[in-house]
């Protein structure tokens, strides 16, 4: 397989991260994971704003411009032969000396990678995660940062117990996310989703369907998953139902029509 | 210079971390913080339970038994000729595929690095992180994991602010540790550090300090600061005095009594 590392194509055998990559040894970097769609990025100017605004929170060095970018993932998607997938770009601060404060004059590891994956729309069953909680007091939480542990965490138990996903609560005990995506509830014909400040991700999609789809972020909590018609798990690569919790079904145990509604629209 | 990676002695430039290493793409692993002092990594035993406490809390694989791990250093100390610094151990859980959830057949990667760092006396100033809090609703908070972006950010906050060091409350708002040491206060003949329960990682000096200097784990504030004799930051490179908090003194400002208690104790 083909990646592109620090500017240019190479055999993923041939490519090297140094182990002295703070990414490597600190987990000092962000991702991004952008859907491919007929060989195009799907929502490329919003994974970049979001690239963007976690670069300058970390203040991580990011030497590339959006059409040098966006002419790497062409690059990639071509070379790989990759037209439906997703694409992820890790960016990390580079190699460091020992210690936490990031060296001043830091270069980046750019990586790019893309792989065959395909939209998922199937059903899923979760459960409420309880080895770990989301920081919702940590910027963290609202960055596609490398610090990925707790979501591990979590799946690992979703896992153990039966399940395919972990929905996490935060330090006060509302939703924040699962895993690795948007959660989204149907209560009483609103669409609701937990907001920013409860830990959840700025998620793309999550974006797209608030101002697309009338949805509306309101503090929510184990209990709205009881009485809510249907809800719903979303990232770039996925819409789709969330049928049981803790094994109890959750509305009607299968897709409903806001999912229907959501996967009609082409723009999402 | 010399690093051992993977059961092997090799010149670091030589050695290769693979992108789709999970240290790399999500800081899917543990680290440890060993001084070498003469030419042996101090409190081995004590490093290696905590490395097996993450080890498991984690399900990372480790192929390497105690006795293995520590020939490695040996042989390592040998190579860089590093006698007295600091050795860094690094397990990653080592490649998968896309996703959280880890590959059933993970093969770990385990790099060794030693540096020449000196053991710190020196004082410190710092700031209580604003930028970000820590989480001790997850079990990171008890693990070295490489999951250290909040203390990064805690750091940088700090070096804008003019300051060495940064503290971290927790959610709860109490007293947490710092970016990289435990926190020991000595309040009116008492010597207290804050609780694992609040979010304090289990330093190994923070046990040794415990249990043969007679401190206490004690929920404690940033008002608690004010009121103490001294404050001491401590990890296995250092025993230092924290003398300003967001610019004010801390106790008379400088070193005193407990910290040289501390330092005449040549088995901490």
């Amino acid at each position: 397989m083909t990646i592109w590392l620090n500017g240019r194509l190479m055999p993923a055998a041939e490519a090297r991260i140094d182990p002295a990559d703070r990414g490597f040894t600190l987990g000092d970097g962000l991702f991004e994971t952008i859907r491919i769609k007929d060989g195009v990025p799907r929502h490329l100017p919003l994974h970049l704003d979001r690239l963007g605004a976690g670069v300058g929170l970390l203040r991580l060095p990011l030497p590339y411009g959006a059409a040098e970018l966006a002419a790497a993932m062409a690059a990639l998607v071509e070379a790989t032969g990759i037209a439906d997938g997703v694409l992820r770009l890790t960016l990390s601060r580079g190699t460091g000396a020992r210690g936490v404060l990031p060296p001043a004059d830091a270069e980046p590891t750019l990586l790019m990678t893309a792989a065959p994956v395909a939209h998922m729309t199937t059903p899923v069953t979760a459960v409420i995660a309880r080895c770990t909680r989301r920081n919702e007091h940590s910027p963290l939480s609202r960055l596609k940062s490398l610090n990925y542990l707790d979501s591990i965490l979590a799946r690992q138990e979703a896992a153990e117990r039966g399940a395919d996903e972990a929905l996490l609560l935060n330090a006060a005990g509302r939703l924040a996310e699962s895993s690795v995506a948007t959660l989204f509830l149907s209560i009483g014909g609103r669409l609701l989703t937990p907001p920013l400040a409860d830990g959840a991700l700025p998620g793309i999609r999550r974006a797209l369907v608030l101002e697309r789809h009338g949805a509306e972020e309101a503090p929510l909590g184990p209990d709205d998953l009881v009485r809510a018609d249907e809800v719903l798990l979303t990232n770039s690569l996925g819409l789709r139902p969330l049928v049981t919790v803790d094994g109890r079904p959750v509305g009607a145990g299968a897709a409903g029509p806001v999912l229907a509604r959501l996967l009609a629209d082409a723009d999402l």
